[in-house]
């Protein structure tokens, strides 16, 4: 018999506690391991969650938890740096396995965790705190472990989805799209870690340190959200065959690796392009099994749930045989000698709109300056001419380097036929033929 | 250090010989565990495979794998039910985990295999006998432990995939489609067992025994293959808003499960409405997680490679850590009270295309016979008119059992109006409003 303490009875931790509850049958027919709910702490516990729960398994009083000698496992749901950090630190010097959601202070705090656990020969288990109910750390740490994983794609963020779906399918912006979402529940009063593309970055953090075995390093992804994303880009987008979508990026190539979260024109014919509303999928492309992917939802109670009780039976099992392997975690800061690349240095296909004024020659001018920075062009769009008056003149390049792409920019922008600022966004997909190769 | 020997070195076994050979320190990386190649056996171990195997690994005797002292996992690659079943046999019953890729093995003889596993306390891992790369196994022993598995849908044969979207792309009809399909070597010479359903069938019966605990039913399955598909049904199911895939569907409903493999019409937007060519996948829904999808090779020497190097290492760990957890395996039959369904007992939508005589007052004479069986119109098409001559007359219908559609097919098909056989297809998805209700 396993026994669970759960810190935080929000969302996740009523999810996990119905399914310890309700589930416990099948999951010991499963596995012939006993897993006990043993105590729930929380500042709240009067409040109707829509669960029964047991007598005497609520507690105001977190030390019941993690002091507690009885319990084996202990489950931190309640989110944020602090105090969540110290509880999951004492709960492993006591000797406890830690299973979390937690993906801000996984990516930023998770070395001084790890070593922790390390230190007292427990696991920590990560699986709730990327994309909820896929067993995308389990993949990674083991359905993949025979593979040098060369690239990831992820949508990873269902509110930053959502929104973009909004905004495809029915044509209102950003704004509305937010509310919409806000209304639903799906995005919070203060919607910048989603929509800013932070949350993103936090899980990507952690899935490209399984990957590829590079420390923990959020701070080295470069980050852009959805908020200044226009419905006309999208339009323009949709003309050229592609979606946009806020897509957490991992390449790995030639000993270096790339790192970002941004919007990304993906062919609208790509699997990953027709994962729309609040839904998470993840690609994964391994030297050995190709391409693979990996699709369901992201968050919510249930599909979370499910996630931090997959990581409790596994830890289960290892308390039961005796034998506790941390798997994968330990690669986490193994290839630190990876280089990760400065997004001036990345190569990539590119979207521009430029807000051009329709007077002759403005189209020679702007390729132009990019044929000087080697910047190729796959394709334009210019329409509804009015003359004199600033109109869109949409480019798609072929791969160019992101430096070079900001320096033509900047000088494009200070031409005096460019009335407004270029909008770009970096596009994935085959390359195809081009205008000037 | 885990002592692995192959027997079989064909594709799966140049694919993981390579992988163990190539990936080794990428493992050993990620896990802390060293895996050693030791021996391959077959009876050809003069071709080239184009990889290099070390001195003194390749043998033409069996028994220097499975009665090798020094041996810790059997890996069985040579496919078929014998000899791989007494070679299997006789490696756990030397005390030897095993590994294997065959699925019509483990599907027919499956419980003989797991009780002399269990006998002598060694594993059988099963990762590459189903999907190729796709870890779908360990996502439903372990990823998705927690839930209740509620259905299954799963594309799960490369062969019969790639045909259907030739035919549904490029309007090739069947026979052309598996002429292009064995000359690119993604059929065989005899195709039966890929395009017949049945080695659909075989996978099928081992994800819904891991899935819902039931004994391996492959004997109880219903299964139909894609050889009688015609251009014509898949070009009105397109009309429709369908795409035609080759499924295998497992659902547990009130203590009851469905069991079945036939062609079977799915909503285009659905996101396995668009997996196509070899590639595979499955959608599981999970009574916690809800719907989740995983798509990837199905077959091929590295994507089943990968699989097979997953459960070495998945053994591997257990070694190390001295504690076997069967995890999952055990939960095969621990459900023989639910009753497998008998396929006229299903529920469905179906797709039915008559072959009328285009005389007035045939359309109420087939609609009459439907309605008698409770079968239920939600749309029809009927074109190219020619008084006197035979037409297709497509009917889509709302959810209606089985038997009353096979007994009101039969009454159709006697009638005077109708000229052939009518074609039926199964359908899923949500129903529609339709015109009779």
């Amino acid at each position: 018999m396993i026994n669970v303490g759960i810190i935080g009875f929000g969302t996740v931790g009523t999810g996990t506690a119905k399914i310890l509850l309700e589930n416990n049958d099948v999951i010991e027919e499963k596995t012939g391991l006993q897993v006990n709910l043993q105590v729930i702490a929380d500042l709240d516990i009067k409040r109707d969650r829509g669960v029964k729960i047991p007598d005497g398994v609520l507690t105001r009083e977190v030390s019941d938890v993690i002091d507690n000698p009885d319990i084996h496992v202990v489950v931190e749901l309640i989110g944020g740096i602090q105090p969540a950090k110290d509880f999951i630190l004492r709960a492993l010097s006591n000797g406890k396995h830690v299973v979390t959601a937690n993906k801000a202070l996984i990516a930023t705090e998770g070395k001084e965790i790890f070593a922790e656990a390390e230190k007292n020969s427990v696991s920590v288990g990560l699986e709730a705190a990327v994309a909820g109910g896929i067993p995308i750390i389990k993949v990674l740490k083991e359905g993949l472990v025979a593979n040098r994983i060369l690239s990831i794609y992820g949508i990873i963020n269902g509110t930053s989805n959502y929104i973009l779906t909004k905004m495809t399918d029915d044509g209102i912006d950003f704004s509305d799209a937010l509310k919409e979402a806000q209304s639903l529940g799906y995005a919070e009063a203060d919607p910048t870690l989603d929509v800013e593309g932070l949350d993103t970055a936090h899980k990507l953090a952690i899935i490209s340190s399984l990957a590829f075995g590079i420390p923990l390093s959020y701070d080295r992804i470069h980050i852009e959200g959805i908020t200044k994303l226009t419905l006309q880009d999208i339009e323009f987008a949709g003309e050229l065959g592609y979606k946009i979508k806020l897509l957490a990026i991992a390449k790995s190539v030639n000993g270096e690796v790339e790192l970002r979260v941004h919007p990304t024109m993906i062919p609208e014919n790509y699997l990953i392009s027709r994962v729309d509303g609040v839904l998470n999928a993840v690609y994964v492309m391994g030297d050995a099994v190709g391409e693979t992917l990996y699709y369901g939802r992201g968050a919510g109670d249930m599909p979370t749930g499910s996630a931090v009780v997959s990581d409790i039976v596994d830890i289960a099992g290892e308390i039961e045989n005796r034998g506790i392997s941390s798997h994968g975690i330990e690669f986490i800061g193994k290839r630190s000698d990876l280089k990760i690349k400065a997004i001036g240095d990345i190569e990539s296909m590119y979207y521009f709109r430029f807000t051009a004024l329709d007077r002759p020659g403005v189209l020679s001018r702007v390729s132009g300056i990019l044929g000087e920075y080697n910047i190729g062009i796959a394709a334009v769009i210019q329409k509804g001419r009015r003359a004199g008056a600033a109109v869109p003149l949409v480019v798609l390049t072929h791969k160019a380097r992101e430096r070079d792409v900001q320096k033509a920019l900047q000088e494009i922008d200070r031409l005096d036929v460019v009335a407004d600022r270029t909008a770009f966004i970096r596009v994935e997909g085959e390359e195809t033929e081009g205008l000037n190769d």
